[in-house]
């Protein structure tokens, strides 16, 4: 389902950057790099709720946003709720995984375009020692993980979408639909998604009568140095379309991959929006870029639907920003 | 935050009641009746798709939807990711606890309203024994529970929202903020969300320029007998309203709290939807309704929050059905 929007801007974002993600490539597009993994808090799902606290707080400028969206990779999404119980506005939880980010951006902009809402924030967050605790083991045991497998990135991210008229608008998007290829490795999320960005990008193409170089960059959330390479072959067997050449992936983008050991790259509901909210919306405000489509990619299991030997679902939502 | 419809109405529903749910007062308006908890699976949390995928078939008539909205309270939303991937059209996931039916509509009635989209599923469900089993402890362990604790309603519930005219409308909303009185008991639910619904009911009336006997029937999700009581006295002592003459909760309506071993009465998410989507739904048709407000309430909670000794913050959605 892909929609067309004529009145959405970003208005601000801002990026809280764990440790590793502050020591990568895009260090110096953040706007906080946190100093451990603590942050002065006494658990890591209380330094995770304390990073989406300080990137809602740096985001909003005067007045308080009239709607609040957020998710995370938590149970229940305990972060989130904490913030929202901090902000005081009307929330609404999202979960669409790591595809999170672009599934409330789609949303506020639904609710923006129609005139029902003047500005809206979407925040995330994901830490790699609350996330890998619940759904894998904690860091501290020292179990080993195939070089496949991506590493979920800490830290959180905020914007704030407004009918204010900016440089950068939110031209449409498109939701996605659940994908499953029938694999059970939860370490094996790049070969999970790609075929859920595949789907979703060919469908946003289709539906808007574009080519992949309508887009001076195509990106999708975490699919990691496999994933990336499995979307480009998916991209050119299934659909005949060619998106090598303005094509990346944020988890691939988000460190240095030969010199942090992050295995196959990022991932991580905050994976995307710390590449997009910072490096991405830099070169929109130079005019390096016009036109980006961002497809952020999501493995929709939990540790139930793993232990029970279930395949794993995916999904990736797509959004266009564009300069205006 | 209020917003308006003008155009979103209420095509079909269809509700999956679990066996202790069958054998309620609200019996014959239910459209299908579980025979266990398993329906044929192996597992508590197969059951509980299988059942969410029941109320998704009997709901659908001819065409697909163009979007599915759904949420239950399993980590990572289980059994609606499943569902999804059957269903195959573009989906979100919605979490507010047991106020996800609400919020789903809420998000629905938007996307109809703007003309974005002209017919949107939402889903819910929830399992007592998927429930207990992940937020307190296995039914089978036989763990003694206080009489003010709920009692997680089985079943499923689907609802087509469309922006074709039928008798019932969905004419206004209200997106709740997070409330938090500082109770950290997780069987105290009633006490917990009370105030949430105060909050969102009174911002509702009030932004709407309504008084409480506007409608002929306000309704709260899951607040069982003793969150009702002091729902009523909240109302009164924080802001002299009285709506005792024209005010219920599914969760003391689902079952025969005399009879029935449920403690204070039912909850969960699809708790509210189970009475609104068939009992209720039947008197709007039938004219003995004509103004329903839905406040569904939710305890945004998780075990590693409870476990942290984390006050429990709370949330409910507010959604106004009327005839046309």
């Amino acid at each position: 389902m892909t929609n067309k929007y004529n009145n959405v801007y970003v208005e601000n974002t801002s990026t809280i950057a764990g440790v590793t993600e502050g020591e990568g490539p895009l260090k110096k597009y953040f706007t906080y790099l946190c100093k451990d993994n603590y942050e002065e808090e006494k658990t890591f799902e209380l330094a995770e709720a304390n990073m989406l606290q300080r990137s809602v707080n740096n985001s909003i400028k005067d007045t308080k946003p009239e709607l609040f969206l957020s998710g995370d990779l938590l149970n229940q999404l305990m972060p989130s709720n904490l913030v929202a119980k901090k902000l005081g506005v009307p929330y609404l939880g999202m979960y669409s995984a790591c595809a999170t980010s672009v599934e409330s951006l789609i949303v506020a902009s639904n609710f923006i375009d129609s005139g029902k809402f003047k500005s809206v924030l979407c925040s995330n967050s994901s830490h790699n020692c609350t996330a890998e605790k619940q759904f894998r083991y904690p860091n501290e045991y020292g179990g080993p993980k195939p070089i496949y497998s991506t590493h979920t990135s800490t830290g959180a991210t905020s914007i704030i979408l407004s009918n204010k008229k900016s440089p950068i608008k939110i031209t449409s998007s498109t939701i996605g639909r659940v994908i499953d290829m029938g694999i059970t490795d939860a370490f094996n999320m790049g070969a999970v998604m790609a075929p859920a960005a595949a789907d979703t990008i060919y469908n946003h193409l289709t539906n808007l009568r574009q080519k992949p170089d309508y887009y001076d960059l195509i990106l999708t959330g975490d699919l990691g140095i496999y994933g990336k390479e499995m979307l480009i072959d998916y991209m050119n067997k299934e659909y005949n379309l060619d998106i090598k050449k303005n094509y990346n992936d944020c988890g691939v983008m988000l460190y240095d991959l030969k010199t942090q050991q992050v295995n196959a790259g990022g991932s991580g509901p905050v994976c995307a929006p710390l590449v997009v909210y910072s490096y991405v919306m830099n070169k929109l405000k130079s005019g390096e870029l016009k036109k980006v489509l961002i497809c952020a990619t999501g493995s929709l299991h939990s540790t139930t639907l793993v232990n029970q030997k279930i395949s794993l679902p995916s999904i990736a939502h797509a959004i266009s920003l564009e300069t205006v």
